[in-house]
């Protein structure tokens, strides 16, 4: 029988840090103290990782599974803030934001992250300048993919924009054939970008048509990167392959 | 007879550059030489202050006026990346972008601005952790305003979202009346926040009949932020005074 997954377990991991664009430059002694107290955790779809407003503990890189980090308004309802799958890391921004996390972020399904403690990060920040200009590029990246998403929001369509969130979560420098896995509930996706769930699957359809992409399920099958470029990237003042996709990482 | 306003004038100018946060922390000899090297350039409406793609020589803080930074998408259609007034710093994150500004800037009523050399920035970053640090904390509230933008693209109706863009040019510090000056050209407030132009014109009667702000040209007059803030952040994850304001500091 299956072990249940439960946030409980919280197990020492094997992870290669170094392979991520910020902790590339990074000394030894601290990427050791990191890899050492690194923990797999595990949450079921719907489970809270944090909550908004928490005392910061932990950041997290995401090793499978979708993560959804949101906020709620004075008026209850709640703002998608971004949704995150494998190899991305979240929470780390926490360091600028007096100890507390600046949202919520949720299990969209079953999910494994590893929790790595946000204070060996801010101490290395604070000593290694080195780090430090790693994480101003992590978030000049990032605040590029955020002006492009404003952009987006004005000058493409709803069909542009789903294209563009897709092309996100290529290899865009690999050019051939893949296949793209969303989250099941794929009204996450229309909240992250905005949209009413009817408006969403209008706009995806029409996005099979003018492209020839297959959708099985929550997969997306393209034969090309270019299927996808021609139609959206045209009404974008980035081009393909863009300089935001690493943002998250 | 008045002086002809011209980018060619670049004249040595005081400026109190540790009365920003970003060089509160800095060193004496950095902050005096970056005062030496200040100059005033002034620029008519509709000048190009730099180009997207161009090769970075200066970082910029508004004196006077009214800036736009944008961008132009494959298709040639112009997208406003934000405006900013007096007191705010840009292309100051070219620092990340391979040595090119990315967007451009324009002067969208005559401005004065301060030029600083781009290079001393960059290398006193490099040298200076506690500046990468404030770095650091000034693009996390950047990232954070952008976070906001997006969500209230979402949740927010048009009109909130301008009571949203009047408060942000408010001190949120201080309590009483205020005037807000905005562009003359009101329409680039419009482009700035994704709106058509008859929107926005409807928009901002709704708002003026919602909450009793009064606009004389282009000058909003309010009795107390509370009127605003009443409207607009209700539908919003933020609150007043909220910490996103800064962000062009």
């Amino acid at each position: 029988m299956q072990e249940k997954i439960s946030s409980q377990i919280a197990l020492p991991v094997e992870i290669d840090l170094q392979s991520y664009p910020l902790f590339r430059q990074c000394e030894g002694v601290f990427v050791s103290a990191l890899q050492e107290a690194a923990r797999e955790r595990r949450f079921e779809k719907g489970q809270v990782v944090f909550l908004h407003g928490d005392g910061v503990e932990c950041f997290y890189i995401i090793r499978h599974g979708w993560v959804k980090l949101y906020r709620e308004t004075l008026d209850g309802t709640q703002a998608v803030v971004d949704i995150f799958t494998t190899g991305h890391m979240f929470g780390e921004t926490a360091i600028f934001e007096d100890g507390m996390y600046p949202y919520s972020a949720e299990a969209v399904e079953d999910v494994q992250v590893i929790a790595l403690p946000i204070d060996l990060l801010k101490n290395e920040i604070k000593a290694n300048n080195k780090l430090a200009l790693d994480m101003l590029c992590s978030m000049a990246r990032y605040r590029r993919r955020q002006d492009r998403e404003i952009e987006h929001r004005s000058l493409q369509n709803a069909s542009q924009r789903i294209g563009c969130f897709l092309l996100r979560l290529l290899n865009q420098s690999e050019d051939g054939a893949a296949h793209i896995h969303l989250p099941y509930d794929k009204m996450l996706v229309a909240s992250r970008l905005g949209m009413q769930p009817e408006t969403f699957s209008r706009a995806l359809s029409r996005l099979r048509d003018k492209t020839g992409i297959r959708i099985k399920g929550s997969t997306v099958e393209i034969d090309s990167p270019s299927q996808l470029t021609d139609y959206s990237c045209m009404a974008c003042s980035s081009e393909y392959p863009c300089k935001d996709i690493l943002s998250g990482k």
